[in-house]
């Protein structure tokens, strides 16, 4: 089992976990089964599709990996009757753990792509961002919610960004690309994590 | 009269549909003119545009196609004479016979310009979902209301789902494009009629 | 300090007055740093970025202008501690002037724009009315309210429309385009102005 092999599963772990924290609040706002199945992908590769768009790169990663497509409507269609047998009850912070390690890929990975096609830093960092963060920001308003990422003063959207920004120093680095993105990958999962763990809050923001 | 002549008069059924829709679901919640008249743009143009930018393809049918955007001005002008003139109450179970004439033009039609530019089968349909759901979705998403096609627990993403295989199967047939695409649209209109007249449901899902 | 020197400044008040709308819209919403941040961004770029999607432009405007990203952010950070020494409150009304100038000059600018890479009158005329409303209109999506741009019954979008054709009858004349540019944007911007102080409505609509 190669280098390879270990960032596939890594990436696997990111989309799985962002689907699944879209079939959640979707189910928990009682859509249909085509609901939750549309908003498990849009949470898993929304992100990931406006970047592209933005970079006007093609084809998408889920058309060029066409199996995710298949993966999800499969989940789709078995997680019914498995609630149903097991009544599985998720918390939301069940869901902090895998939704870390979409957090830290994506970020990661968005960041690493767009300095590929040769954006500036800056740029890649903000592609890393929107990688990571606008799938959860679409999935929170199809359920008519505001989005937790700019409304739960904790650190989130900034763990991505400051994941981006270590991206673009060890690129400075004559490391292999893989690494760059795997240590930074891991730093954002560990920070996001903390935060999650030591409740570590934003500075609060009052206007009035 | 010739075949062509049909085609584009199907198509505009299903462009006033969606329309129509989105000016009711506007005008119902109190939105302007300018407002009604843009929902009403959007329910019948986001789908197909969005299907457009994930595909890259240019130009949009309704900068090719400029009189659909007059037409829907001129509607939107023309409306509110219309309405107050003649105390007209739109329901939402009469409302749903266009739509459905929507349903199956956009469902087929999207399968089949994706499979035109040479997607695999499960992107064209998915292309096809999209160019049927995404207008609907972004009308509720602007009128503050969860997405229908997600909550209501009829078949409705599916048959376009299903329509959009027909496409795919079809085309492996020796029969001309523009049969795939009529067969398959009517069959969507069909299925989605018989889905409301009978009050078809998706299984129940619950989480908790 | 020539022309080109003032229409620099000009569209920063463009991209500063959306940009505090998103802002404090989203500061009321008790949205935390980086949600008041993002929604500020996406105010200020987001309609600009979707004119250039689908006139499918690359690089976008804060792509190829990267300062803009650096003050937004800069903006972010600074903003609470000077809220909180100043104890400020801005009022919805006082927003409506520098807002008024958002209008004009992105109607203006976009409509310019998209008639530069050959669209025709009427889609050069709705990407401008994109460019000036989209950001406002995802700012209120995104804070989970209504598009006041579609619901408050004041005229803002027209006024946009009607600056847009200003600029394509006097791309027919043999003045200088940024003559043309500017000359709409100040009427956009004077009309805007009127109909605010003197409190214009469009027709109500009334369907029921």
């Amino acid at each position: 089992m190669n280098l390879d092999t270990y960032l596939v599963a890594f990436e696997a772990i990111g989309v799985l976990a962002f689907a699944l924290s879209g079939i959640i609040e979707a189910a928990r706002k009682n859509f249909d089964l085509v609901g939750v199945v549309m908003v498990g992908a849009i949470a898993a590769f929304g992100g990931g599709t406006l970047r592209d768009v933005l970079l006007d790169r093609r084809p998408f990663f889920w058309v060029e990996q066409e199996y995710w497509v298949w993966i999800l409507i499969a989940a789709g269609l078995a997680l019914p009757f498995f609630f149903r047998a097991r009544h599985i009850e998720f918390t939301e912070r069940a869901m902090l753990i895998p939704d870390a390690f979409g957090l830290g890929i994506f970020a990661a990975g968005g960041t690493h792509i767009a300095l590929q096609v040769g954006q500036s830093p800056l740029i890649a960092v903000l592609m890393g961002v929107i990688t990571a963060v606008v799938g959860g920001v679409l999935r929170d308003v199809l359920v008519n919610e505001v989005p937790r990422a700019f409304h739960d003063h904790q650190p989130y959207a900034v763990v991505a960004f400051l994941g981006g920004w270590l991206v673009v120093l060890l690129s400075y680095l004559r490391t292999p690309e893989y690494v760059d993105v795997l240590v930074a990958a891991i730093a954002v999962v560990v920070i996001r994590l903390l935060a999650v763990k030591f409740r570590w809050e934003l500075t609060r923001w009052r206007l009035l």
